[in-house]
C-alpha cells in the first residue's frame, strides 16, 4: 500500500479469505475500498474488472488488488487476463498481486505480466519458515510511491532500496533465513523450474483424482482454475469438517488444512506446496482415505489408487 | 564369542545371510561350526536344535547361536522355544541370540527366555545412526568368559565392566549417540513398548496384506514366523528385483532393500522398523505399487487400499 | 505508535544512532517531533524532561520516548528515573521505552516502572535469530490506542490481542522462534535472572577495566550509565576504527561492532550480551589486544590481565 | 595386530598411557612384548631401538609399535627416526605407528616414512565424533596379514578391501561420519594442510609460553619433542591437579584433560588440537590463569600475555 494515500480508492476481489483480510487491511489504513464479491468458488472475473474500470471515467481507482492463488479455496486466478483486462479499459490503476502461497509452485511472472507490486513471503513455495517478506516493484509504482501520503516507516521502500545498493539492509536483518533462501534457490535450480512447476501440476491433478474417486466436491468450481498449490475440499452435507481434522491428527499425526471464513467447518484443505512428492502425497491422502473410514463418513473407495494410477502413468 | 576358545565346537542354525555371516565369522576366529542348513524360508526349528544336543553326549557344543529377527528373509524365530529345547536335552550350552534388528520393534526377553549372551546395535529399532553395541550376559556366560582362551582386546567384558561400575568407559565412547540412546528410550517410554510393539504388528500386516494383494509372494513361508520388522517379497519368476528396485529408486526417490546372498536379484524387501507410521507405510507402499506399474511387472491392484482398509479398521 | 495520531507532538532524547532512527521513524509517519540533543556520551536527562514537560501547559506532547541501551553508545539510561520526571510533571504523556537490546541482559520493569509501550526483539539478550518483536503495554496505552488516527494494519495491536486469547496469531507466526523462546526462557530460569543479570554486570566491568588498561576512553562518559550490554569505545585520534576492525577481522576472524552515525570510523563495539561467559569474553579482549598489537596502535599493554584480575577476584 | 600370531614378540616404547594401553592390548593378544621403559617426558628413542633389533639375531621380534603423539604426556616422538633405526639395525620387523591423536594437527607421512601399519581414528585431528577408525598398511604388512594366526573376524583386512574395490563395506558403515569426514576434508583443503600444520605449531608455542611464564613446567622434558596437540602441565609440588581442574570446571565451565596413569593427580592437560584458533586458545588460557588465581596455587601473572604477544608478533 506504498503507492496510495488515505482515501485513495481501490479495486480488490474477493477469491477468498485472504483476498478478504488484504480488503480488511486495506480499510485500516483508511483506504476506501470497492471489493467485487464472489462465491468462493471462482477465481477473478478479469470481464467485471474491465467494466469497472471503464466505469470510472475520474480514474479515481488507484490500484487493483487480486491473489493470485487463494489458499482458503484452492483457486489460482489468471493474472495475465487480469493485465489485460487493465489494458483494454486504459485504465492507469497500478496492479498489486499477491503472490505469497504461489511463488515457487506455480508459474509466476511479475515482468512479463505487467504487474505493478508483487508481495510473497519465504513460508510457503519457498520451503522456508515464516520471516521474510518479497516486493518486487515496478517503476510506475515506485513512481507512485513518491507521492504517496500514506504514512510509513518499517515498509518505506526508499530506506530499503537504498541500503541494499550496498548490499546493507536499514533493519536487522534475518540473516539465517537468508542463507536458507540461498538453498532453496539451489534446490530450483538443481529441479529445474519447468520441472517443479511440472511436479506441483502432477500432485495436484493426483490429489484432485483422489477427492473425485472419494465421490467429494472440490471447492473451486472451475477446472481451469485449479491450484496446484492447494485442494479445498467440501465435506458432504452434514459433516463437520473440523471434527474430521480431528481425527485424522489423533490417529494418523496428520494435520489437514482447516476451512477458513466461509468455509470453516464446510472444507478441510490437502497442502501439495513446496517439498513435496509422490511418496509424501501418498502418505496425505491415506491419511484422508483412512480417515474417512473411521469417521464413517460415506465416501467411495479407491482414491489414492486412482491417485497412484494417474501418477504411475506420468511417469511411464 | 568371549566366552569361547579355539576349536570349540557351536551350533548354529540357517534362517538366511546373517546367519552365515555369523558363521563365517565364528569360523574366522576358530571356532568349529555345526551349521544346520535350512531353505531361508523357516524360522530356526527347535527340535532339529534339541536332537543335536541329546546327540552330544559328550557336551562338545559349547554355545547354541541363533538370529532372532533375520533381516534378509523377514523371519523371526521363536527364542523361548529354542531355550526350551537345550532344556529338555538337558545340555549346558550356551545361547547366544543376535537380536540386533529386533530390538526395540519385536518384544525381546534376555532374563525371561534365559539368553546367556545377547548382541544388538543402535541402527536398527533404536533408531540411531549405527555407533553402538550393545552386549547382555548371563552370569554363566560371564563364568566361561573367565576361562576363554580366544584372544581378545577390545572386545574383552572384563574392562568394560571394570570401567563401568564407576560410570566410565574403557575406550572412547560414543558420545553424541549415547545422547541419542536417552532420545531413543524417552522415546519408547512416551509411547510404551507394548505400543511400539503393536504397532509394527500392526503396520507389518497392512505391509503382508498389500504384497498378498498385488499376488506376490512373502518370502516367510510360516506367517508364525512373519517378521514385524522387515518384509522380503519373492519377484514373480523371470523379473529381476534389483532393476525393479532401481526403477523404484530413479522414479520415486525410494530406496527398497535388496536380496541378500540367496535372495540376490529374486526379492526386494520393505522395511517398517523404528520410527515408522500408518502415513510413512502408506508412502512406501504407493512406491512399490507404481514401481509394479511403470515397470509393467504383472501383478494386481489394490495392493495399497487393502492395507489401507486393514489399517482404518484397526483404528476403528 | 499506534496510539498516536498524525501531527501528535511526541518528546524524544538522543541518545545515539537508535534514538536517531526512532525520531526518523516518528518523523516518517507524521509525527511532530522535540527531539532533545546530547552528545552520545550521556544518557536520558531527566531533568530536561520534566522541565519540557511543564512547560507544555497545553499538555500537546502524547509520548516520551527514551532508548533503554544504546547499542550505539552503550549507554543505559535510567527509565525510573524518567518515569519520575513525567510524574513530577503532573504530565499526562505516555512512556515509550525502546528495550530491543536490554531486555534480558539488563533489569527491565515495565509495570514497576510505569512504563506505558515497551517495544523488543528477539535478536538480543533473548539469544536467538531475528524474527520476533515483542510488545507490552499499560492500559493507558492500550485505551490511546482506540482513538488512535494513525493508519495501521500489520501493527494493529486488536486484531493480536483479540486472537492471543484463544492461543492464534491474527498473521502466519515464527513457530520455529517460538519455540526458540521457550528454550530462551528455560535458559533465564536455570541460571536465574538476578545472576543472568550479574553475570553481564561483571563482564561488562571486566571489559571496561581491560579498554581502561590499554589506555583508551569509553564513549560513555559516565559511569553511572555504562551499558552492561556493549561497551563503545574510542580510538586514538587520528586511527580509523573501520580499518582496525578490518584487521581483526581478517586476522582474528573476530567481527567487532562498527562505530555508528556520529561514531562512524572513530570508535569501535566490544558486545557482551546473551549467551556469554568468562572465558568467551577473554578470547574477546585477546582479539582487540592482539588486534592494536599487529596495527600498531599506541596502547599500554595488560587490558586482558586487568581483566581477568578482576573476573578471578569476583570469583573468589 | 592383524599381522602376527599369538606368541610373537612385538618391541614397544613407553611414552606414556597410550603406549601401555597398547602394551596390554597386545599382551591380551596372546604377544610377548618387550616394552623399552622410559619416564614420560621423553619420546621414543631410535637408538634403544636399534641396538634391541641388532640384538635379536635370531629376527624374533615381528613388529615395532610406537605412539606418534602421546595425548598423555604431551609427547611427538620422531618416527622417521624410528624408521631409520630400523633400517640401520637392518631387521625385517613391521614398523607399526598409532597415529590416533596426530593426524590432521601434526604432519605424518605413512609412505614416505615406510610405515607399515598406520592406525587412525576420527575424534581429534579429524574433528568428527568418535566411531570411524582408520588403518593405513604397506605390502608388506598386507603380505604378513595373510599368514597371520592371530583369530580375527571384524577387523580382518581382507574383507573389507574385497568390498572397497566396489565401494562397499563388510558391515554397516557410520555412514553420517563418512560425510562429516568429506566436510572435514574439505575444511583441510580450503586452509590448506600447511597452514594447518602452521597452526597448530603457533597456537601450541603460545599455549607453552603461557604455561613457562606462569612458572609452571611442561612435562615433555626435550623441547624438540613437545606436541602441538596437547600440552601436559605438572602441577607445584603438593597441589591436586584434579582438584584445580574441578575449580576451573565449575567456576568457568571448562574441562581441562585430566592427568592419566603415573600422572594423574600431578599434571592437567591443555589440548590445542583440530578446529581451534587464536581466540579459543586465549580462552582456555584464561580459564587455567583464573583458575591458578581462584584457588591460589603460586604462580606469575601474565600467561595469557606472554601468548598473546607471541601470537601478534606471529601475525605482524
Amino acid at each position: 500500500m506504498n503507492t496510495l494515500s488515505p482515501g485513495d480508492k481501490v479495486l480488490m476481489f474477493e477469491t477468498g479469505q485472504f483476498s478478504t483480510l488484504w480488503r480488511d487491511l486495506a480499510v485500516n489504513l483508511g483506504l476506501e475500498v470497492d471489493y467485487i464479491p464472489s462465491d468462493w468458488r471462482h477465481g477473478v472475473d478479469p470481464n467485471t474488472i474491465e467494466s469497472k474500470l471503464k466505469d470510472d471515467s475520474s480514474q479515481s481507482i488507484k490500484a487493483v488488488c487480486v491473489v493470485h492463488n487463494e489458499t482458503s479455496s484452492g483457486i489460482a486466478s489468471d493474472i495475465q487476463a487480469v493485465r489485460n483486462a487493465i489494458d483494454a479499459a486504459k485504465h492507469p490503476a497500478l496492479l498489486m498481486v499477491d503472490a505469497i502461497s504461489s511463488l515457487g509452485s506455480l508459474d509466476y511472472r511479475h515482468d512479463e505480466w505487467g504487474v505493478d507490486v508483487t508481495i510473497a513471503g519465504s513460508q510457503k513455495g519457498l520451503m522456508l519458515p515464516p520471516g521474510l517478506g518479497f516486493n518486487a516493484i515496478s517503476d510506475k509504482a515506485l513512481a507512485a510511491s513518491k507521492t504517496s501520503t500514506m504514512p510509513k516507516a518499517y515498509w518505506l521502500w526508499s530506506a530499503m532500496l537504498e541500503n541494499n545498493k550496498n548490499g546493507f539492509f536499514p533493519f536487522t536483518p534475518a540473516t539465517n533465513l537468508l542463507y536458507g533462501l540461498g538453498e532453496s534457490i539451489k534446490m530450483f535450480e538443481e529441479e529445474g523450474l519447468e520441472n517443479t512447476f511440472a511436479r506441483h501440476a502432477r500432485l495436484a491433478e493426483a490429489a484432485r483424482r483422489a477427492v473425485q474417486a472419494w465421490g467429494l466436491e472440490i471447492v473451486c468450481a472451475n477446472p481451469d482454475e485449479y491450484s496446484d498449490v492447494v485442494t479445498a475440499v467440501y465435506m458432504p452435507d452434514g459433516q463437520d469438517a473440523d471434527a474430521f481434522r480431528r481425527v485424522v491428527l489423533e490417529r494418523f499425526n496428520m494435520s489437514l488444512g482447516n476451512g477458513l471464513g466461509k468455509l470453516q467447518g464446510k472444507a478441510f484443505r490437502i497442502g501439495h506446496l513446496g517439498d513435496f512428492n509422490e511418496l509424501m502425497l501418498a502418505g496425505t491422502l491415506a491419511g484422508v482415505e483412512m480417515g474417512l473410514s473411521v469417521t464413517e463418513i460415506p465416501h467411495k473407495k479407491g482414491g489414492i489408487s486412482a491417485a497412484l494410477e494417474y501418477l504411475a502413468a506420468a511417469q511411464a
